[in-house]
């Protein structure tokens, strides 16, 4: 049986540091012990015929397996790879369908307002508007973390005692936001966060996209 | 068996229009001739312990079913749905990843800059950065649908002869900015969201969830 292939940012914004989407899926192939290989695409690869075919709208990261099946969307290739190794979700198929409840949770309740507010810092900082305008970013993304930190509660996951890949999602959401500070309002979650970035399989997805970008850059000419 | 209930507006802010996202969970029950009840949630009751238990976040919709099953988040009990009667989804496991590709890029690709666009048109046009800021955010969302008409083609449905669920979540989103004008601009786009309203199931459920606003109307005291 072939690895699967992820394609993935050649040389990656965030220098390697675990922003780009690919981490998700690492982490959800490293989980369930399923070996992978990478292809790097550049950002004008990626505007290209052969990476549009694989990804319609042209981002990162995308999914190929043996037998033509090629994937997009970070959620939908970790669903995937879940439902088809052990590990990632529960085998009763009501906490199973709870599980894919919070995996939807994650990218589009959660991490809409956090990538709308993370996005205005990087992109409007310098706008006559930001100072006015990035209070109402900052409740909305409050707001959806006070909630998010509610339910949670003392529990160690989201359904309780069992890691899954609503966690998984939902952590990698909450780690692109950690830089930022506002997670540390909410202590249970940054407790969360760091018990999902203790975990071996997400060290090892972390030490990998962060492989990438430096070997990037030693081959680059000085 | 009893039928699955939904929880849904009391009294939509958009008048029973097809903005909220139970239209979607109405929809996909209407394929597959499954038949639900609702039960109607005022913004109050939004925020109380009881709807809270069944949303974390305090929306619509949810999604009930016998034997103590309860879902959030539409594009969760739409895959849930899908998976469990027969029309929705293929057969052939990897086309049904590729439609899972599809819900996932509805929601988490396709809908954000939309709703970005579409609520800063509703509540910052009187803001003085609105007639600066807001041509950035049609350039967002138009090249996200200039990247998902490129695909569509000429194809009926984003995967070609068949309707799936990617294609009623994708639809779900692209009904909720028609009245925007802005899918005049994409006439391939305009007349898939015209394939999927005209639907009998689309049908059935815009006018369920517009006799709910009704309904809810008429009981008011004058």
């Amino acid at each position: 049986m072939m690895n699967p292939t992820l394609t993935v940012f050649a040389d990656s914004p965030d220098r390697g540091r675990g922003l780009a989407r690919d981490l998700r899926v690492r982490w959800a192939l490293e989980e369930v012990g399923q070996a992978y290989d990478v292809r790097l695409v550049s950002f004008s690869e990626m505007k290209e015929p052969a990476h549009l075919a694989r990804h319609p709208f042209g981002q990162i990261p995308t999914y190929e397996e043996e037998g033509d099946l090629s994937l997009f969307e970070s959620g939908a290739i970790v669903l995937h790879i879940a439902q088809h190794h052990a590990g990632l979700l529960p085998e009763d198929a009501k906490a199973k369908a709870r599980a894919i409840s919070w995996m939807f949770a994650a990218l589009n309740t959660v991490e809409p307002p956090l990538v709308e507010r993370g996005m205005a810092m990087l992109m409007e900082r310098d706008k006559p508007w930001f100072a006015q305008r990035q209070p109402l970013l900052e409740a909305k993304a409050r707001k959806t973390l006070g909630e998010l930190s509610t339910r949670l509660g003392n529990a160690d996951w989201l359904e309780g005692a069992s890691f899954s890949a609503g966690d998984l999602l939902m952590i990698g959401v909450l780690f692109r936001s950690k830089a930022s500070g506002i997670l540390d309002e909410f202590p249970n979650l940054a407790a969360y966060l760091a018990r999902g970035e203790a975990r071996p399989a997400f060290q090892r997805a972390f030490a990998a996209q962060l492989a990438v970008f430096t070997a990037s850059q030693a081959a680059q000419p000085r």
